[in-house]
């Protein structure tokens, strides 16, 4: 009998209507043969209530004390998870972060898992329960506070407590029937991938692809954990994640391109008439660094001989922006550039493919495929599996419904598609 | 520099306003040179809307779970508090009942505490810190899981609290101004006590006087310690609980009538044509223990000589009558009694004072009072100080008044007076 990890997001579990559901096939799965561990978010829209909550009381409020109030939002639905299966009939026991041994690092609000003791899961278990854990929420090491893992981090929550307990899978459930090969609201022929490698999922993930949070991918790398990806209102297969280590057991057979991911989350700032000597760009992004500003694309201009100066841009979350450029402030008698800029109407349009390695002349489609719709290009940066570009924010449905179309991504026939937020 | 243990309840942090004048008034006390730790009951409603929300999905929670949904009530109230506490200057830190040390026994939903080991709080307080304590709230030594200490047990975690770290009083702050001599919305020239012992606010709670729970006054006494209850939204002082040992600190001139309490929370049960046996009153209340009902007011008549047969009576919580009537109905035959009448249109007035003792006379006034304002009495219960009787529902209020006037108790000067609920 093995053990499977199920996750449900805040808008499978936003009402009694969908806890009951989820209590359902929670106790399906139970009953199918398998050890059942489940990890939930917040119902709907609790975080951001509590959060509101929160800012009534002080624009500022202490991370700790923030971590310890939005914790509540997970307390109350894995009760209710819980309750919800014991009227099923089943055995189940719901537990805290801190309970089911999240260990973590005491940065709160974005704190990161440690380590995972989850004796008290395998206790739950062995006595024929199914235990229902808390996400996105842990006890750091040190001063044995509760903290939590950031947005979205139920996922990995899961991915994590699946890795611990030697789990089969860990199946990530939303209102999202699975990846698709692009944002289907943006391109109605985006077709759902039965697989897709982790790795691949990594790069999506990074460039904007909503689906599944980063870290947990990123986890599930490390652990090798398969992740099921899939909707809790149908019960159609969705899309499998697999890790390398498991390709042959899961027959796949890579396709080149996996899909067009999408991101209008960034800005960009260009430092404009940098002196062209060697540490100009180290002290940018030093003190770029020291602000805590993320990073994202880089690109240096080749200098103008005459002048002896370049133009550097990069992206950088748009919620950055104004420190970024107060940093950047801060050292311009120092660096001695010109001026900055700051632009957030952009977006960043990706292709991703594990086949591009093998596969010479995809760059060159894709860049045909934008100029043959008229978008222009503002930045470029790729890795092995990836081409993203950075362009205007009012051309992105454009660019990706065109990179789409030009890698023959598009589905003779359109699956009915519920697409939204996919909870935390 | 003394200890504070402050509690506020449900009322007086009902929303970011009430939590803001709350935090103030901790500041204030913080300021005036006192180490500060606060108990806090779950903002207004909530508990009762987390009571729905699981209706929503079971008739009957397991009560594991029920424990674990319902705390999540003060984890909110607490970190609003902390934060709001951090945004006036001043350090602050949030406990769950947990991690403040509340051990209790495993009766999820009305947990005894067993011992409080408050590590956490006293080095808070020792790193300059006020300490936010959830209340109603603990962890049960055996099985580790969260547990609720019942209705109106915050007043209970804040006294254990205030006797386990040594503290000077424990202050409940509710929107009421005291404890008065009686309900003001019964009798509006009731006066507010400005000392009582903490034996007639013994009598008092369990006659039926809600601004105190019964098992707070208990602690109180068992621990020696005073309470003040007073007024969140004024700055009056309220009425000061004194346990016997510290009169002489607080120079109680004990007055002889503390007040007249009632509740109209009771229902009577009379066994009719018991056997007057020896064995049979003992058969009939094994019975009703096993159903865990709360007995309250018991009589038995004297038995008609040529029947043999006598009547039993009690009163009993009225949440517990169904299972009372249904526990006897299932021993008629072995008890051979012959009927069973249920009554729940009773209601209880009591006269409480510890003067009773050295002042004879005292029960002949209050029958007279009764008598002669048309009062009938049903039954009849006495404690050293206190007399209580059962009379009808719908003449409490007359009765009340009628005493209260009788022992002259009334003010010439009515004061300005909320009065409500007191939170939990």
């Amino acid at each position: 009998m093995g053990i499977v990890v199920q996750k449900y997001g805040g808008s499978s579990v936003a009402d009694a209507t969908g806890i009951k559901r989820v209590a359902q096939r929670i106790v399906n799965t139970r009953r199918a043969g398998n050890d059942v561990v489940v990890v939930v978010s917040a119902m709907g829209d609790t975080t951001d209530d509590l959060r509101d909550l929160a800012e009534q009381v002080t624009p500022l409020p202490p991370p700790r004390e923030l971590d310890m109030l939005l914790t509540a939002g997970e307390r109350i639905s894995m009760a209710l998870v819980a309750m919800a299966i014991a009227q099923l009939g089943h055995k189940a026991q719901s537990f805290t972060g801190s309970q089911a041994g999240v260990i973590t690092d005491s940065a709160h609000g974005k704190a990161k898992i440690i380590d995972i003791t989850p004796g008290r899961i395998e206790a739950a278990i062995k006595d024929g329960a199914i235990a229902i854990v808390a996400g996105f929420q842990g006890v750091s090491q040190d001063t044995k506070d509760v903290t939590t893992l950031g947005r979205g981090a139920s996922d990995t929550t899961a991915v994590a407590l699946a890795a611990a307990l030697g789990a089969d899978v860990c199946e990530i459930y939303s209102d999202v029937d699975g990846v698709f090969t692009a944002d289907p609201r943006i391109v109605p022929a985006a077709r759902k991938l039965e697989k897709v490698s982790t790795e691949e999922m990594l790069e999506m993930a990074a460039s904007g692809a909503k689906i599944l949070h980063l870290r947990c991918v990123e986890y599930a790398r490390r652990y090798d954990m398969p992740i099921h990806v899939r909707s809790s209102f149908s019960q159609k297969e969705g899309t499998w994640v697999i890790p390398d280590s498991k390709a042959g057991e899961h027959e796949m057979e890579q396709a080149i391109i996996a899909g067009v991911a999408h991101d209008r989350s960034e800005a960009k700032i260009t430092v404009v008439g940098v002196p062209d000597k060697v540490g100009e760009a180290a002290r940018i992004f030093e003190a770029l660094a020291v602000t805590e500003v993320n990073i994202d694309m880089v690109v240096q201009n080749v200098s103008a001989a005459a002048t002896g100066l370049t133009d550097i841009s990069f992206t950088l979350p748009r919620a950055d922006g104004q420190s970024a450029m107060g940093a950047l402030a801060r050292i311009q008698d120092e660096v001695g550039y010109d001026k900055l800029l700051y632009d957030d109407q952009v977006g960043k349009v990706s292709l991703i493919g594990a086949g591009m390695r093998s596969h010479p002349g995809i760059t060159a489609r894709f860049f045909a495929a934008l100029a043959s719709a008229g978008v222009n290009i503002e930045m470029i940066s790729t890795s092995e599996i990836r081409i993203s570009v950075i362009v205007d924010e009012a051309q992105v449905d454009e660019a990706v419904r065109a990179v789409h179309t030009a890698f023959d991504l598009d589905s003779t026939e359109v699956e009915a598609v519920v697409y939204g937020g996919t909870g935390r």
